[in-house]
């Protein structure tokens, strides 16, 4: 019982000497360092949202805007590597706002001595995630530091896109009645890294599903109203719909049986005691669709390359506001909350 | 002789096995990084302008966009600390192309172990950066890595500002009879940080010079035309220089007398080997004005604040085209040049 409040209840960071992994973990701690410390500093509207992008006017222009530091190891990985993974993650959190991903800026910090010939590769593969997305990257920089002093290499990429009027998407938008709609599988990214990591060999390699998702999020648009978009990266699925869950204070229930792990991710995750719900994924979405227009958007995900596993996974509802309720597969119910600290470090 | 031919054209960087620290100095390395890898993979035409920032439409709006990462150590020094560099180095970078910042993103990449102290000092200075320059950090990112896989913190920051419709700024508009005006002295911030590191003593502190330069860009346009701005931080104002002379094809002359230098500055230079012409500023602008309107800008800058010791430096000249010419107090020339590797690592 101790150990439960202590968890629900992290000491704050304001009364912490240091900095942990956990303020890093996309998790309580890190929801806690943004509260106590960022949003009362630098406090207004659009940091309050809370959401993985800005979306504001500037003149007559509606933007999204967005950061993302990259800090993951191994730098290359199976089914992509750091560079990639930062094109297509600023893409996408520019995408989850309904924005059309347009502009995107790269700052390298470098550790001294790193091999030319793999940031070459790195680059390139930027270069062609850009193009594959349809954005251009237009302004960068590049920092050196003393050997010992940066783990390789970290990118931090940062993207402007242009928000269609009449689109409105925000985490605080869920509604009871909403239909939870899921891309496609969970976990694979975070196992693909963790099994290098660890060494752990499979039949059939897992691989990252690092892809960029803004055609697909299009395509939903196209076909109907969609109240909330995010990418369950960081934390995973479980982190994601917790903060949905507060954001708009309503409740939210997922059925363990539909959301879809693929078997080797599933046998990973049991290896070494993760649970798939909160392992990051890159190129997966969670939707919240009004009721009305859930058949037809579910329909269009379908259609989409990116989609074709698309699946409804629970509801929100008007009981248990904030909270999160998963059904399991036995007939019990589990509440999902923020993970407390670090699952799963350096993963993104 | 072949020293001065190595130093003009080093080995290239994709012949180099490893990256060196020079190739984050801003001078030669970086610009041989940028231009052999970089440019060839992004290949783009905002990119290719190499100004700090990306002028853009998007929708009806004009934009720039920029980024930069900050490595400077220590992380708190006379005059500032880590976070107020970053956000008035954002603020300035926009500042540059005549727009009219707005919004800035942060993404902190923090050590296990980071005092939660100086991390709250640092986001109180950034907000109180961003009150004062009129700008909102809207969006950011948090990352820990764990202990020895980074030196404290960095910070990485991006913005978007809106660029007066008419305003044409770029490093590539310099032309023959333009007026070289500089907004103030030179080295400050550079040798405020080496001083700390160094453990020299002077009478009087020296401080950095880091501010924001926005109002002063706006009360120079609302006095005449201005062809180019430059804030010159890593590098110092040589380097700046070297880059306009190159983008613009166009010859560079400034006297040496003429170039304002604190006498505590020149003391900590000659102390320490360097040229006060290459070392970093951060609250200061060069800019290259049509002569017919020089006058008023100048007298523009020095009703401002951050301008008050505001001078005429040079100007540009039809000869020697992408040369910069630096004519000495003894009635000598010297050729500037780019600096080959770094003079200053981690001044910013």
């Amino acid at each position: 019982m101790e150990k439960t409040f202590a968890l629900s209840c992290p000491l704050p960071t304001t009364e912490r000497k240091n900095i942990v992994m956990g303020h890093g973990s996309g998790g309580k701690l890190t929801a806690q360092l943004v509260q106590e410390l960022f949003l009362p500093a630098f406090d207004n509207e659009y940091l309050k949202k809370l959401d993985d992008q800005a979306v504001f006017r500037a003149g007559s222009a509606r933007l999204a805007f967005t950061t993302d530091s990259f800090v993951v190891t191994p730098l290359f990985f199976p089914g992509g590597n750091i560079g990639e993974l930062a094109v297509n993650g600023t893409v996408n959190d520019l995408a989850m706002s309904g924005a059309q991903p347009l502009f995107l800026s790269c700052a390298f910090i470098l550790e001294e001595g790193f091999p030319v010939e793999d940031l070459s590769r790195i680059i390139d593969s930027m270069a062609q995630a850009a193009r594959a997305a349809g954005v251009a990257i237009v302004t960068g920089d590049t920092k050196v530091v003393n050997k010992g002093s940066a783990d390789k290499l970290f990118i931090t990429t940062s993207g402007v896109g242009l928000v269609p009027e009449g689109v409105e998407i925000s985490a605080s938008r869920a509604s009871p009645g909403d239909v939870i709609l899921l891309s496609g599988s969970m976990g694979d990214h975070g196992m693909a890294i963790m099994s290098v990591r660890e060494g752990l060999e499979f039949e059939g390699e897992i691989r990252s599903d690092t892809a960029p998702l803004h055609t697909l999020v299009r395509a939903m648009l196209d076909a109907g109203e969609v109240h909330v978009l995010r990418d369950p990266t960081r934390g995973g699925l479980a982190t994601s719909l917790c903060e949905i869950a507060t954001a708009s204070s309503t409740g939210i229930e997922i059925h363990a049986s539909a959301v879809p792990v693929r078997e080797d991710v599933k046998g990973a995750c049991e290896i070494l005691g993760l649970d798939p719900l909160f392992v990051a994924n890159e190129g997966k979405l969670v939707a919240f669709v009004p009721e009305v227009s859930s058949e037809a958007v579910l329909a269009a995900m379908r259609r989409h390359p990116a989609g074709q596993g698309a699946v409804a996974i629970g509801h929100c509802v008007a009981d248990h506001k904030g909270m999160v309720l998963l059904k399991t597969e036995i007939g019990g119910t589990r509440i999902l909350d923020l993970p407390f600290s670090e699952q799963l470090p350096r993963i993104c």
